[in-house]
């Protein structure tokens, strides 16, 4: 048997997020569905993480074994011809079989998009949160250090969701703005339910001034979800890279 | 009556084009029923100048008159509360009854948008065209210079088309990459049909290796359109902004 990663961006609009939900369809049920096609036998994807209805990728991981004789590194070749144009296998190799796409992981960037403009943006409606509201990017940037590092981020994760520890940690975290769009890069070894798009709507809250930079340490501190911003909308977020140890 | 003018952004991807095209709807039409929608009488909206399907806008111009007492700045909110997502009015105003959205206009930028990867791109799938051969980027640069300027163009058009005279000048040209993406900036007084898409199908050929720059003199000289490049699709293709005189 082969184990085989594949490298996955995709648009998440038409998709009920990585995994399938009720009856909508999942990345990762298309993707089996092409493999099998392929391989003609049975695949178990294993994804490096979930992704919400909406959320995009432009740097998915998940890994499969095969018997297959097609050699790993054309999979993405074949599997493109077959996939719908909103999820493409960017890249495809065999690795060792200890590999797991969610276990070996040491961490993950994400990217939140927001669209700063009077008016919404027809060309990327689905890719963007639109903020109407003008924001600071310099207090955002101020906002930025109290995350950095390792904190408990309960107040930072949607009320309910159960883990054993709320302790996360944050290794790096960028602001840009580009025209109208601000986008910011958050690097961890692990993140909690929606703390990504929570996060970013905090910072959208200290950019239009209703939370000063230095009472992020104090938000943190209380562990309570309702001192922290709002959970912004799922197509403004990109998982953009999975990392490994080398 | 007052003249308004619109600033107008969308994606082309659900549209026939600027304009209505056997059965597809126009982005046109679409306008003119939402502002006979607000105003209650007929609209007549001039776009300043068509776009193809597919094609889209950052910065499409259109004006209309009107007796509404609507204030023309208030325009903006109204439509947009009325239009499709994929459609935005970004800003609207009164402006003077001469003013023509098409023959007041005096020159337009357009942006052509080449994904340069081995493999396509999900997110971008309907707003970037996809080379997969390395474009040289140097030699691309290279090319610009003999493209600007009042030039003989009829070899950068479809065949068929019929003007007057084929002579069009360019007046800026610039290529920026940002990743895998290359940005073709056209600015011009003027374009002939297919224009934008043929002049960067052919900064594909240059960046390729198979036209030299030096040879865009020849090119353009032979007024043969077997000797350019080829016409690119059209949902790599914005409409940036069309200029007017102050």
């Amino acid at each position: 048997m082969k184990n085989v990663k594949l490298l996955i961006e995709y648009d998440g609009t038409n998709y009920s997020g990585w995994q399938k939900q009720n009856n909508g369809l999942g990345i990762q049920t298309v993707i089996e569905i092409a493999i099998e096609k392929l391989t003609k036998s049975k695949c178990d994807l294993i994804g490096a993480g979930r992704t919400d209805k909406g959320v995009h990728a432009y740097g998915m991981v998940a890994n499969f074994k095969t018997d297959s004789t097609i050699p790993p590194e054309k999979f993405s070749y074949a599997l493109n011809s077959i996939l719908p144009g909103d999820i493409v296998i960017k890249n495809s190799e065999q690795v060792r079989d200890d590999f797991h796409s969610r276990y070996s992981a040491i961490g993950k960037t994400y990217k939140y998009v927001i669209y700063n403009s009077k008016f919404p943006t027809a060309i990327n409606k689905n890719r963007v949160c639109h903020i109407r509201e003008k924001l600071d990017l310099v207090k955002m940037i101020e906002a930025k250090r109290y995350f950095l590092g390792e904190h408990d981020f309960e107040a930072f994760t949607s009320t309910g969701s159960s883990v054993k520890s709320y302790v996360r940690t944050i290794t790096g975290l960028e602001i840009e703005k580009n025209r109208e769009n601000i986008h910011i890069y958050i690097s961890g070894t692990g993140f909690l339910y929606n703390m990504v798009r929570i996060i970013s709507g905090t910072f959208v809250e200290v950019g239009n001034g209703r939370i000063l930079p230095d009472k992020i340490p104090e938000i943190i501190a209380g562990k309570d979800r309702s001192k922290a911003g709002k959970t912004l909308p799922p197509h403004g977020l990109y998982l953009v890279e999975v990392f490994y140890r080398v």
